[in-house]
């Protein structure tokens, strides 16, 4: 009997309620059955049948046409020239009209209501594609970014920029990382947000400001200290910085792994006495890290079940490749350990892709203070297991591999970034060590 | 919100029960809520405290005197006087009256009607201790031969040998690996099972059949070839054999590892022209492996779950052990690389328990069959964790992680032979592999 | 000449030497001290100093500079466009006026007379800058294309080709990895080299040619197939095809992990009914693998040397930063697992090291023949080391280690192409482990 | 003597010849052929060959059959009883008159005068059988004490315990490690060490006292705190402690992975006031760490090359296994990774070996001092190397790999005890690093 079976009993038991004694029975069996339960919801599996339908109709098939295109169009280091590859915006608009948009977003009326666990199965199917997310319009930072302005944002926060980003109308960057601290510590921080009457001051230097080259780019989230003084974790705040405001400027975008990410762009910029009005404060000054917290956990979340779902595109490739070429008289995937390779393989993403539904699991129902653990250690274990499968697709590849004629290479690229992005892996077993400490005091 | 808030929601919806239009909100709301659920259920949960608190109260405070007194009445290679220690037998009646008995098998009368997924965290539990499975009757092999018979066997074998074993009077042991052939690969099996009459004649050579040199051990189930002209998974069946047939020789006791495992013991056992009854063939001439594919699923979860328990308990004796003791000015547990140990420890305990419960539900809901990828691959990756996990933790004991003071040595000894028992690492990766490649076909 | 004819011609002269009695104790002693040493030649330790000082004084100081100006000018997809860096040609005539050139080749009078073993340690020290070997004359496929033509080049070939080449004035291309098989089987390779009677006709398709995308490629050489009735390792051919024959046609540059590798690049190219002199094959038609093989030694060693300098360099950067940078109150090479790997980074460097001095001197004394064992070793452990030992390194650094604001993504780079490059490590494993057991057969 | 040093000898001598001509080509070719040399010396060559003849004709053959005679007459925790097997003593006797006897003492007259380098290879040799070493008395921690006293003990010390130590008629051991202290950190040693007019106090408790059960064990080398105010490395003491002395208790034996190892033990001993002549004490008070450095350096090669030659072995055993076996229609070593397995094993044993010798070379040629990293890298590497392929081979070999049926387990034993032993891994890997790390300061 599966769960699809008791689900219709349940049903056929409720349409012909009337007798009270039976609730009991009732109560004691959802437990059996409802609890530990891997199954996606319905609602999720409704969801998922969509996006994966998308997908291999009108993504898959042009996928290494667009990436060509964009590499002619945006393939060289002047960020001021890159462009959106037309055929890119046509697929977004085929998304929002199909109402595949937004997903990441819990929000019934601005997203699809769909959970932190709920969604999860769509953001690995989007990670399928390099550039999948950015289809439905579920692509970082600019999902971080609406969650903090949903979350936290007031009123006319929301009017003028969360609006249109999730039109899409336009994108958004956050600005975290200094080049001139660890900025792993995130107390490290030095660029300075500082109140001058009804202005904000905004004063440093960033970079790898993700998206900051994208042509729609229009606002930052800038997080600076504001109080040295005060308690560790208050002393931080979060503004909206408009990208045109004077005393922005963008130094240069950075390769990441070689890459340029166009047209997003990875940038290094800075602010000289940027002001802004008071207003553009999110939630209170040195609120910054009580914001920073609830932006990451979902987050992560949507980034790992991407990497999760870009390896199992790289283990399907690398089955794929093996199976169809011939060395020494038998199929690659036959030779020396390459069997064990996919068993390993099959076996790593699926306790990655466990591990990561939990830590959604626990957002969801106990918040994320109470999956800090969970959402550490998939922080670690995600990135490498995909660093680690997709280096054994790319060596079953061969030199094509490490070329641009598949996108495993930009899948490496996804992992070891991602190792390093929001927090170091070692700065994230270093919470995960804590917290487990912490259950012996 | 968390799942209790729901049920408690979902209750008193319940029981203001008349409208029928609520009933497709509720249906939807379960959906949201059953599905993708990472809790025990009640009755697991219940029965996880019982179990604790059993092990806290009356296990763990004599754990190191059991053990000190099995090394001192079975500390040596003579099988024949080995006994059981009193200390065992008392936990095991003290048990057996708090209705801690069986709980491995679903059975409501004859366990406790636990599920696989439910039974899960118990075994985790006793696996904490070197023989706390023993103390609630669910050690191994008993638990796989109670679950053949009880699956599989005739009413006239369940009187013999399933009542016995259940009230813990008796033990069996379980005959298939063979000194003289890979036995990796079943269907290299020598040892002969034909039929002659009214009879069947057991001849061959079997080895590592665990619990031969037990004072209690009474029965075996012995798988043998019995037409090799048949279909390849036809070809073998199952007997129970007497271990006081005539021509039942136990030939010695193994060392694994290094360690008798007294009052266990790993046998080499000769059958020389055995006669039994005809009736002591379990299902049919030729069902042997349809048997033991039924025995070795939630075997394997068992197994694993065990091995998990271990696992925490290594850690937690790695984090006592680096907080109490200082090197070099410092507790070593803040030393190099050993905070990072810990949170890799969770990491790969975490993913490891997940990935075994996933199997366990599916066994639970699906089936065996439709489980095969996710019990090889617990096969391979929890024992390969807990070697890893106890490896570390003996690290940071030093000296006396190798020695019989503390549990860690023997939690090592169980990973290390279970990488090799049931099929070595090889042998599941493989299994998981052709799965995957066939998905491609 | 082995070491043992070398002892027997020591003994030789010893003897004829008039004082007998200090023979024996000079004889002893030398058995001490000449056997099982770990030191540099002088001849080696001399230029390794003077190669030392070279980068130090003159290609450290400008390397970040080069690198910038070199994205500048070639940072883009059209190779047709890129050029040689100026301070590049400077640095280059600098060196060669200093008599740091060519130093790969044994020749006394065309390289310096370094032995394998003598140049290693110079490899490693130019391995330590991604462009090192490039200033001394030393690069790849360079080098190996050199060596081919010194050791099996006729009179009018090395005219040709090995004097301007020696001269740093052209630069050539190898053609041996197809784009339509697995090139990891060099029987399977499909071009075709065919003699039409005072020609040879050239047909097929090949990438991955490094140096394709040079200003200065001139000349090209092509392994194809011959005979295919002819003996396994007899059918291939190696010829000589100028770059500008008619019916060569450069089809696309490569990306290898998203880079150029400008001005070199790896190209794809095809060869349709090209025709060259008969003059132009190399040792003669059948001859490619045994020219392949004789090839491939040295210049393992020096892919693995230049890998283990960039180890080093690696390490070095690793130290420096981890040790210039504060995170949580402390440097951050203190924190976590920082230290010890720092230590895993040295111990497996020494090692690899150590093993590829040791084929190198095989090579040496012994032949490549003798070798194969340690050049296939060498050829998967080398760059599996050093995609460690980055990576660590890259992490240390933060966002900054994948940037091209250090030479460490390049390094990771050469890693990662290094362990397809010459056969992927799957088949040097093969080719380890069937030495292995042709030992006991 | 340095290598430098003997080459200006050797140039002083070369110049006292008549044949001045010959002289400059000599010296040059030398300077091509010694150095950078990876050949065995003569000498080495030599013992090699004999201790190979030996084991290949009087130890493999009875390998199996002592291993299960010291089983019989040893298996069993009572120390008290244990006894050598009589066909050990005669193996000893017959190395003894063949003069393959205390190979490992550098000294001409009492060993055979092989430096650190040149007996490197026996040992490795040695350790293919678990009492190899045994027999050619160069068994720990008999070698170590020997050393100490050899090069630290005064006349009378030499004449009462070296002299019958080195004829094999006593055995020692060595009281470092103490229960109640993390001994990793050596400083933390609480037993005392302190004089009373002409007598020496020795009060404490130490453990893991390697040889303490053996029936001749006759004295004790012991380390113990004498002036806790003096400058931190001269605050121990090492003085003689006849076993019999009153006040010396012998505990208990300790397992080490489930083995008693008898009948040599690992003991844990209290020595409550006993008191010995001040003229036990060696070197004099406050000498014990400067002692115990000395000892040390050695002593690792001497292990690790034992684990080398464990490890060889293994790989032997590893490969006859899967060839002769044979499962799903193949030989087992050609199913799934197996082959890659065997590969790894070699690339790992040779980069060990090499890491070790050029280990050994530098006690030779520069001294302990100058070969700390070195020293502690190899303690590190080669244990996790034999552990790792020690596992391998085990897996080959099934259930058997874990039984006493082959040395597998005991090499994996000597493997997990080696890391713990003299130091943990952890503390090795902090030396390194330190060492390291002071490059760039």
């Amino acid at each position: 009997m599966t769960v699809n079976d008791i689900h219709s009993i349940n049903l056929k038991i409720f349409t012909s309620f009337n007798c009270f004694g039976c609730i009991h029975w009732l109560y004691q069996m959802l437990n059996r059955v409802i609890i530990m339960n891997f199954e996606h919801s319905e609602l999720c599996q409704q969801y998922l049948e969509r996006v994966r339908a998308f997908m291999q109709e009108h993504i898959f098939p042009v996928e290494a046409q667009i990436m060509r295109e964009n590499h002619e169009i945006n393939g060289h280091g002047d960020w001021t020239r890159w462009q959106v590859p037309g055929q890119i915006k046509a697929l977004k608009q085929k998304a929002k009209e199909q109402g595949l948009w937004n997903l990441f977003l819990p929000d019934a009326e601005l997203g699809q209501g769909l959970s932190c666990v709920d969604y999860a199965p769509l953001a690995e199917e989007m990670g399928k594609c390099l550039f999948g997310a950015e289809i439905f319009n579920c692509n970082a930072p600019d999902t971080g970014n609406m969650e903090v302005l949903y979350h936290f944002g007031s009123e006319a926060q929301k009017d003028q920029w969360l609006t249109p980003l999730l039109a899409g109308e336009i994108r958004s960057v956050f600005g975290m990382t200094e080049p001139d601290v660890a900025s792993s510590d995130a107390t490290n921080m030095q660029a300075s947000i500082t109140l001058d009457g009804d202005e904000v001051v905004v004063n440093g230097r960033k970079w790898w400001t993700t998206g900051l080259g994208h042509p729609d780019a229009k606002i930052a989230i800038v997080m600076g200290l504001t109080d040295a003084s005060a308690e560790k974790h208050s002393q931080h705040s979060m503004v909206l910085v408009p990208l045109d405001a004077p005393g922005v400027k963008i130094e240069r975008m950075l390769t990441a792994c070689g890459d340029y990410d166009a047209p997003y762009g990875h940038g290094e910029m800075s602010f000289t006495d940027v002001r802004v009005p008071k207003a553009n404060i999110i939630m209170g000054l040195g609120k910054g890290f009580a914001i920073a917290q609830g932006r990451l956990g979902p987050g992560r979340i949507h980034h790992c079940m991407r990497a999760i779902g870009a390896a199992e595109r790289s283990l399907e490739l690398m089955i794929k490749r093996g199976a169809s070429r011939e060395a020494f008289g038998k199929p690659l995937i036959k030779l020396g350990g390459n069997l064990e390779r996919v068993a390993q393989a099959r076996m790593l993403i699926e306790q990655a892709r466990l591990l990561t539904l939990n830590a959604a699991w626990k957002i969801d129902n106990l918040g994320v203070k109470k999956a800090m653990t969970e959402i550490s250690a998939i922080k670690v274990v995600v990135p490498n297991m995909l660093q680690t499968v997709v280096d054994m697709a790319i060596q079953m590849h061969g030199g094509m591999g490490v070329s641009g004629d598949t996108p495993l290479y930009g899948f490496s690229v996804m992992a070891r970034s991602l190792r390093l992005a929001d927090g170091p892996d070692e700065v994230h077993m270093g919470m995960v060590s804590r917290l487990e400490l912490a259950k012996y005091k």
